[in-house]
C-alpha cells in the first residue's frame, strides 16, 4: 500500500527532518530531482523509509528514516545527492532547516485496523 | 517572522513527528481544533516550536519541538489535548503515526542570509 506512510521497524532508528520553503521556480526540474532522490535513497544501505508533504504555500516537510548515523553520512556524501543539494541552494529553496534525531519511541493508529 | 519555520535553540531537544492522513470530513471543526492545539501547546512549559504542512491529498506532517521528554508527557496528559486526540481518532484521521525523537544535530540555510 503506497499511502504516504513509511513502514518502519521498531525504534531505535534515525530521522532526518528536512523542512523547506520552495520558491516558485522550475517546478518540473525540482519535481524530477525530488522523485529521483527518493528512488536513489531507497537503494542506499540503511534506508528505512520516507514521508513527505508540501502545502500550497510551498512549505514542505520531508522525514527520511535511516538505521543509523553512518547511513545518513554515507547518503550525504553520495555524489548525485550532493549535486542535487547544490541545485536546492542555487535554484529551488528560499530556506531550509535540517534536524537529525534519534527516534526512541513510536506509535501508530489506523482506522481499518482498530 | 512567521514563515512556517520554528526558531529553535541548539540541540539537544526533542521532536514529536506526527504524520497523518486526514479524511474529507469536518474541515471547519478540524481546522479550528488544530489551530487551538497549536495555541495551547505554545503556552506549555518546555514547548520550543512547531512546523506543520499538509498536501492536497490530505497527508500531513507536523513536527513539534520540546525541551525534554517530561514536557512531551505533560502535554500528552493535558485534558483539552486528550479530548482533541479522541476527536482525531473518532472523526478526522484515517491513519496516523507518531514518533518521538531526540534531536542531536541541526543545520539551516536561508537565501537572504548567505
Amino acid at each position: 500500500m503506497n499511502d504516504g506512510f513509511a513502514l518502519l521497524p521498531k525504534p531505535p532508528y534515525y530521522a532526518v527532518i528536512f523542512s523547506s520553503q520552495r520558491n516558485a521556480s522550475d517546478e518540473e526540474g525540482y519535481g524530477a530531482t525530488a522523485q529521483r532522490m527518493v528512488e536513489l535513497a531507497r537503494e542506499q544501505p540503511g534506508f528505512l523509509g520516507v514521508e513527505s508533504t508540501r502545502g500550497a504555500d510551498g512549505f514542505g516537510i520531508t522525514v527520511a528514516y535511516w538505521e543509523n548515523e553512518e547511513s545518513i553520512l554515507a547518503w550525504r556524501r553520495h555524489a548525485e545527492h550532493t549535486a542535487a543539494r547544490e541545485r536546492g541552494r542555487s535554484d529551488w529553496y528560499d530556506h531550509f532547516e535540517l534536524r537529525i534525531a534519534r527516534v526512541e519511541r513510536a506509535y501508530g493508529w489506523d482506522r481499518d485496523s482498530r
